[in-house]
């Protein structure tokens, strides 16, 4: 298979279709605006990136909208700022950058308007796009109990089993939990940080951030090396909301971060869900309070499942796959010729037929799974009857 | 005060604008139809009490809609009625039958149309008709969990403050933790029984009921000495569901009665309301169940009284007393001239003024609460800013 932590066989820092000079300039950008600056956004979506990195390293007169004093500050960390170093930086973790116009980038994030992030640092296999489709957040309390602990195990576990792809935060308490249980599913779980994804934030889950990184995918839209402050938590919240289908809040306090995340995928029209605890725990009264508003009430997996629905308005028709086959990348090809045409088959029979590595091989079927051509059978793997017909009469095209 | 059991001086059993001749006719169907039969109710709103009894008792042809085996059988019941008897029964436990056309029958529970109650027997001194106007039902599991008994109690008494009835079935678990709630902060509460309310079903809460029956209202459509059945408890259902403003749920596993209860408020256009508990538990998975639906999450008294609102439609003037005061009985307006103009008294002290016994003047007071004449101020009471200025000008006239 292509070089680790690439998708698909291109280039993992400087490939896709975006112009090496315009990526270059979003890496700087990311590097001197804040997550989520608005102001920022306007002036990429109306001069583009190449112009505006021109403009904060050369001579010229501020942009429109930023006052002497912004535009030196954003100025004097233009000129700290270094790209090739933030790439080569990212490259030792196996990081990569996505921005739009990348084949990897997550469309759905364009609904975030001028706030989208300029792009993101992503460290794993898995194609970030094909993976955020099929993806719902679980987040909650740092300090939650051993019900809300237990209940974003299970459920983690249970949205992993059903295909689908679990993002969190990657701290302590619901987080952590969500993550490990769709970890100890053998499924797919994203973290999305507020640091550099070369840093571990919280430093106890250096490990769990680790294993992530390597079944899994950390994302980021902080330069490699950056730390976390209280706002990046907070808006680092609405690429969570923004990535996935629906957001599930276990456990919460009034005014937790987590309803920050949930209220944010209100506003993108995402779907809220929140998980009911006892009337008397301060903990679940946050999440009691979206439960009075719009949120839905929900107590195992298969009711998140239901609710965001089997792919939804990105699967109009469940009787073919998702997306055509032409579409897939080279890799997820070879997988799909390496699985038997009517039996289930274990990860490293199809590991062999593909000559990949069984971590290569997995996150490329659960992207399968999630475009409707595999299915998972304990721990084998099976196409779908969809699937058959059409390969069956394409075998070893690819 | 008026005869023991009796409101506002009216006779106990026999009194009221309803003639004697229908009464003893809707006390003979309450002992031959069973509750909710919607053929009985027809026939009462066709022919009329008088008539329907009639023919029940005399030898005319069946009446339309019943089948020959279905009128020999309630023939049968009819030969062995004896309205007398049931009044005399009923009389030992100071109880009354209140029926519609009396001034105490709370018109809510016309929304149940042909399945309304043919009368209702009521044991207590308040009138169900004032008390009904601000009820809350707060009803569940009989196996509750600690915590269901906590909520239920906890909540019973915070509506009792606020001065909220509450209403419930007189079972074990969540309704006697709600029922004792309400007693326990001095508050009012009725217990609706599915058999005579000169019984005590369970057995177990003989002196629980006692002192619903001596502090608050004991009701119930089955005659003097009928026992409970299954069929009885669901229908019971519906005149606590019709009697309230809302129905609270706080355990209920699935195809719990109290499910019953909820959904019967919901299709008679009641608020329907439910606990959150962990989403492990098994007594909390048929409130979930509602609260994915249309009923709202609560966790407090005050979110229900809130949602149930201050009399809403029944109080449309805020700034004045619910009810003109010349509609008020002679006893309630005894103990309106009783208070003190301007400063919070204790019952003994009204009671003293207005000639009557604490426990009368208790019942009284929480009737001209909900009414906006008095509020209550920890163990002692106030006439209302509103109230002061109209029973000032007013004092004496009774």
């Amino acid at each position: 298979m292509s070089r680790p932590g690439s998708p698909d066989g291109e280039d993992p820092t400087t490939g896709g279709g975006v112009p090496r000079a315009e990526r270059l300039g979003r890496i700087l950008l990311a590097r001197v605006v804040e997550p989520g600056d608005e102001l920022g956004g306007r002036w990429l979506r109306e001069l583009g990136p190449g112009t505006v990195a021109r403009r904060l390293t050369g001579d010229g007169a501020p942009l429109p909208g930023a006052s002497d004093k912004r535009w030196a500050g954003l100025r004097a960390r233009a000129e700290r700022a270094d790209p090739e170093r933030d790439l080569a930086q990212a490259r030792q973790v196996g990081a990569r950058f996505v921005c739009p116009g990348d084949g990897e980038w997550p469309g759905q994030l364009d609904d975030l308007g001028d706030a989208r992030p300029v792009g993101l640092w992503v460290r794993g296999r898995p194609s970030l796009r094909m993976w955020a489709l099929r993806s719902v957040a679980v987040v909650g309390a740092r300090a939650c109990t051993e019900y809300g602990a237990h209940m974003a195990a299970v459920l983690g576990a249970g949205l992993a089993e059903r295909g689908w792809v679990v993002v969190s935060g990657g701290a302590y308490g619901v987080d952590a939990a969500a993550h490990r249980g769709a970890l100890g599913a053998g499924g797919a779980t994203v973290a999305v940080l507020a640091c550099g994804v070369d840093r571990s934030y919280p430093r106890g889950h250096t490990e769990l951030i680790g294993r992530i990184a390597g079944q899994g995918l950390v994302v980021g839209e902080l330069s490699p090396g950056e730390h976390p402050t209280p706002g990046r938590f907070i808006l680092r919240n609405r690429v969570i909301a923004a990535l996935t289908r629906g957001t599930v809040v276990v456990e919460a306090a009034h005014r937790s971060g987590a309803l920050a995340t949930a209220r944010a995928a209100q506003r993108l029209g995402r779907f809220t869900m929140g998980v009911p605890g006892p009337a008397t725990s301060g903990v679940s009264a946050g999440v009691h309070e979206l439960l009075r508003g719009e949120a839905v009430l929900v107590t195992d997996a298969a009711e998140i499942a239901e609710l965001v629905g089997d792919m939804g308005e990105l699967a109009p028709d469940r009787r073919g796959p998702v997306l055509p086959r032409d579409l897939l990348g080279p890799d997820a090809r070879r997988v799909l010729a390496a699985l038997p045409a009517r039996r289930i088959a274990a990860v490293e029979e199809i590991a062999r037929g593909a000559g990949a590595t069984a971590d290569d091989v997995v996150g490329k079927l659960y992207e399968l799974r999630s475009l409707g051509y595999v299915e998972r059978h304990g721990d084998g793997w099976k196409l779908t009857r969809q699937a058959m017909i059409s390969v069956s009469s394409d075998r070893g095209r690819c």
